[in-house]
């Protein structure tokens, strides 16, 4: 399968949650899938100083700094062609929440990045598979929530209202547990939003493989 | 065995190779080893745009980008009393070899931070277990070359060289085979100086794990 890992910065408070989007892309390159990076060439929302949990007033740009956790290969998501991929992967992190949509600051209000709704429309348009894991289940929400689309944020809590808020059904699951929807080809896994250490963290990533793999399957 | 991994920044160019940290921690974590993060509080020696490679005039500090790694659970290298804890880890990363000493600039000249220097002089005053992946090996080079210290950083190279003429013996290695040198209770693994994908970065970081339970089973 060819998958593309689709990225929001790096680190967890402003971008991708780091060993989410590695582990996700470890337990990718282990079923033998063929991973590209890509991620929004535009400013971050905000940049978090990861030590003291305060903003900082230094711009930075959210296909830069995903630049670092995809050692330089990843391209900007405007280049993103669907039509060229099996699967796209959305890591969480709050920067998830921030710079792919707007859930941070809005909540079920929120609205998704246009070139990511655009993406990701097409997907659904065309039976792509799509995972997210953590908080960016709040995107497939978001976007398919009309229609009912069942998505995790782990265990019920603020974000799994917001999802249900948007019209999405929620499941409850633990961290080595996906929620598959089958007929929008959407597997979902909460990763640090139920994981205690990064080896659940791990499990959680083969979880959302698994399930990529069981929809693949089901082509 | 409580382990304590020193990182050097965020990012392969100009800190820490985020996937041999990331899977470093994972692996240590699978063997039940409780890790702490460490970096040193200081300016990151340069900055370096992940996605152009050219420097970036803006400033860093390496325990902040660090931070990102560690989910902002990290202190200064200061604080890192070698006398808690069993082993030190060092993963690679252009960081390791530009902010944790100089040899990214001065190569064989290099002078190491004098801060990390303290710790691993401690270390293996003490018989703490040390290991160290990818470029990182330089460092052991530099402090314990003059007593001819093994290390690996993969396959003959002019990295290799450069630790041959600070004194250390270079056992040639593939990335899932690490270099043990029992009387210093110091183990080197290449990583991404051999590895092809992050798959064997994964076999690298788990070969360094296999070789810290080796010496600890050796105390």
């Amino acid at each position: 399968m060819k998958t593309a890992v689709i990225l929001s910065g790096c680190g967890v408070r402003d971008g991708s949650e780091i060993h989410e989007a590695v582990l996700a892309v470890l337990s990718l390159v282990q079923a033998g899938h063929e991973v590209s990076f890509f991620a929004p060439d535009k400013a971050q929302s905000a940049v978090i100083n990861a030590l003291t949990g305060k903003p900082s007033s230094e711009p930075r740009n959210v296909l830069v700094e995903s630049a670092r956790i995809a050692r330089g290969e990843i391209r900007a998501l405007s280049a993103l062609d669907v039509v060229a991929y099996d699967a796209v992967v959305l890591p969480g992190g709050f920067g998830a929440a921030i710079n792919l949509c707007d859930f941070g600051s809005r909540g079920s209000s929120c609205e998704v990045d246009r070139e990511l709704a655009c993406v990701l429309r097409q997907c659904r348009e065309t039976g792509k598979i799509m995972g997210f894991m953590c908080i960016a289940p709040v995107i497939a929400a978001r976007l398919f929530g009309s229609e009912g689309v069942h998505v995790t944020v782990g265990r019920p809590s603020s974000a799994s209202a917001a999802c249900e808020r948007m019209g999405a059904v929620h499941e409850s699951c633990g961290y080595d547990e996906a929620c598959i929807d089958r007929e929008r080809r959407i597997v979902t896994v909460p990763a640090y939003m139920d994981a205690g250490d990064i080896a659940a963290c791990y499990a959680s990533a083969q979880a959302l493989v698994r399930g990529l793999e069981t929809l693949a399957g089901e082509a």
